[in-house]
């Protein structure tokens, strides 16, 4: 990292920054006091909510009043949002009357709403002004902390948004047309309650690096910027890279999450998983006396009962992620059911053909499967096409069924699509042995 | 989406992105033409470069021509990567001799590097500007095609970098300073070489909206802004999370995919993990004998296998994606150990319980497991501590073992895990039955 720095001068920030994730809450106290004042001020902007939260506990109350302040009110709000009600109230009491009632405001909304993303500090102008007009408004407001001066929105008396204008757009225009003839009119914009997860989708597809949310009463409540968006994305990602790996998502980093947190985020699923695979045993007592008679059968059990649990997490994360960028959508569930329905069956044909390969194999190697080897190579090869085609179907249906159902289709994790497909995967196993084996070996 | 636009001249384009997923080359040429050219823009700004790049093809040569005229050379060059030479040249000749210099230069990186991802075109001004002169000279150039005004680079005569100044600096500043004043020298750049991975994680770290990319004489060859970070972001996390669910990352959209292209990308690893779930019937095989004497052994390996797999794809996904985030480095390794192996037993205790509780409740009610059914719990309880423990550890320690070794953490997909966690679980499972029911069962 430290080649990317130019000056020795950020060197130290840059330290600090490096060993972060290393330090005790009382190293990182002392490390940040050792920072000059000016290099503090990004470091301290620069840190996630929650290590502006464990460092403001550690600082004296005169100290947080500062540090507090710096902090946009978006900011501000997330942090305050992580301190329960009576720690909440000090850290409030400490910010200007101004900021209070906008960070009281923001507090109102769920933190991944439209309305706990925006910053309500946006660039505003009346239609009637001249650009030259408008340009020297903005230039005024330059050291205002607004979140962005190089989108100004337009507003009636009543705050209901007329059109947005670009800087950029100002100063390609001639000084004594009127904003209102040079704005944009039609403003894609988002209400105070949607999710972030659509508003990141609504600026990535229309190529928007700021958005205007609105209220209920249709007036403009502040603005979300494209910076915001990558966070929301990344964060978005890890939760469904985690609900997919079959738990809970994490609220905050690995390292900084509690053992006994990260324990209970894992022990839930994990549990409810085991119940699931307990039926395998269930389904397993009913085949003990085909088990008992032929144990060769048994061998082939975690082989093909996994191939199926790999299709399926295959099929599985394909859809889910595909949702989750809206490139596939609920009604478009029967396109992929023809897709996965081919996929299925050559890849399970291409499993079969390894699967009875290594049968004949090892029998000519080895004389393990007895006489009957060759009936055996095609129960497996029979299973396996099956098995493998009931993963793929199902591993790419369980997201569109949770997600009907109401909930997160990353749900769908690769844990819960095995233990699914493992039930019905010894099922199909058994019944194909009963049938190609009948008066064979069983 | 509708209600999100406020006058109807945006419908038409509107409908035409909703419907374009389900629209063939030939629909989406035809439903382009009917587009007002206004909107057109837009629309043909807005596709991805997948869907440029089928379009242009279906376009007439002197209609090419004038769109691909329309895009900025990042995104031109995105374009003209996926055309193969001979078509490649035909394209590049459309292009003006000023920007088909600058797409050559562009394509000669790889996409996903920081010189692919850069644009050219951004704002320079010089140390002994004053910052009026420096605000008329941005001003002048509003209208010309640059990616933006707002970040304005300080250059020496060699286009060695000096600093950087916002546009909002220049206004917050008087006038008859000069630009050497009032910009930051410490300035973060990166090489055009960096894997644009990297370069997200900078930006995203130092909350930065544009970053200067260097050549390898430290001259600045572009810029890369905060909005092309967003589609980064999104892109790396679809490859992790293809490859976490046990498959190689697909190169476009799931439902543009060709059919058999999906279905190469998904038999390599399936076929690689079949290969490896083989070993599970030569470990069957090596208990067989175990099996004959108590069958009821066999009814729970695919419950404990599973436990093991599970508890590994949970570790594994959380340290997969806290390495793509920088959470965790490669010499963190041992903290994660000495975290995952409280947290094996701890899961490992809990599941044990679920486990034993199963067998002593099913033999009160159903009496299926014979007289030693307690030797029995004790050995499923044992067996679920060990292949828990021992899928946690290799779980969370494969992604740093295969980082070590040069490829991608994310390789370390869940299949792969519970599939190297399924023939050690077998081991684990046989010999503590071994162990426990000597004398009794074996």
């Amino acid at each position: 990292m430290q080649d990317l720095i130019a000056g020795p001068a950020s060197l130290r920030a840059d330290e600090l920054r490096h060993a972060w994730p290393l330090l005790t809450t009382v190293e990182r106290a002392a490390g940040f006091h050792s920072l000059l004042r000016a290099e503090a001020d990004d470091f301290f902007l620069d840190l996630r909510a929650d290590d502006q939260v464990s460092l403001l506990r550690e600082l004296q109350p005169a100290e947080r009043r500062l540090w507090l302040r710096l902090l946009p009110p978006d900011d501000a709000a997330d942090v305050l949002q992580r301190f329960e009600p009576p720690e909440r109230e000090e850290y409030l009491a400490l910010l200007d009357p101004v900021a209070r009632g906008e960070v009281v405001a923001l507090l109102a909304f769920a933190e991944d709403a439209a309305g706990g993303l925006m910053s309500p500090r946006f660039a505003r102008l009346r239609p009637e002004m001249t650009v030259e007009e408008a340009i020297r408004y903005l230039r005024r407001q330059a050291n205002e902390r607004l979140e962005t001066i190089y989108y100004a929105y337009v507003l009636d008396p009543d705050q209901r948004l007329l059109g947005v204008v670009s800087f950029r757009d100002l100063f390609g225009a001639g000084s004594d047309r009127r904003v209102e003839e040079v704005m944009i009119r039609e403003v894609v914009s988002v209400p105070e309650t949607m999710d972030q997860e659509a508003v990141a989708r609504v600026m990535t597809e229309r190529g928007l690096n700021a958005i205007p949310v609105l209220d209920a009463a249709g007036r403009v409540a502040g603005i979300v910027t494209i910076d915001d968006i990558v966070d929301v994305v990344e964060q978005e990602a890890t939760e469904d890279i985690q609900k997919i790996g079959g738990m809970e998502a994490l609220d905050r980093p690995y390292l900084e999450t509690g053992l006994f947190a990260m324990i209970r985020k894992r022990a839930g699923w994990l549990s409810a998983l085991f119940l699931g695979e307990m039926l395998t045993a269930s389904a397993m007592a009913k085949y003990e006396h085909e088990i008992e008679r032929a144990v060769v059968l048994a061998l082939f059990v975690p082989m093909i009962m996994s191939s199926g649990g790999n299709s399926g997490s295959q099929a599985a994360t394909l859809i889910i992620r595909a949702m989750a960028l809206g490139e596939v959508r609920l009604r478009d569930w029967h396109r992929i059911v023809r897709r996965e329905l081919v996929a299925g069956l050559m890849l399970g044909a291409i499993l079969a053909a390894i699967g009875a390969a290594r049968v004949i194999a090892w029998q000519a190697f080895f004389h393990l499967y007895g006489p009957h080897y060759l009936l055996i190579a095609v129960t497996v090869a029979i299973s396996l096409v099956g098995v493998v085609l009931w993963g793929t179907i199902s591993g790419s249906m369980l997201p569109f069924v949770i997600q009907r159902a109401g909930f997160d289709p990353a749900s769908a994790s690769t844990p819960f699509v095995a233990t699914l497909v493992d039930v019905s995967g010894l099922i199909i196993y058994f019944t194909v042995a009963q049938l190609v084996l009948r008066g064979a070996l069983l």
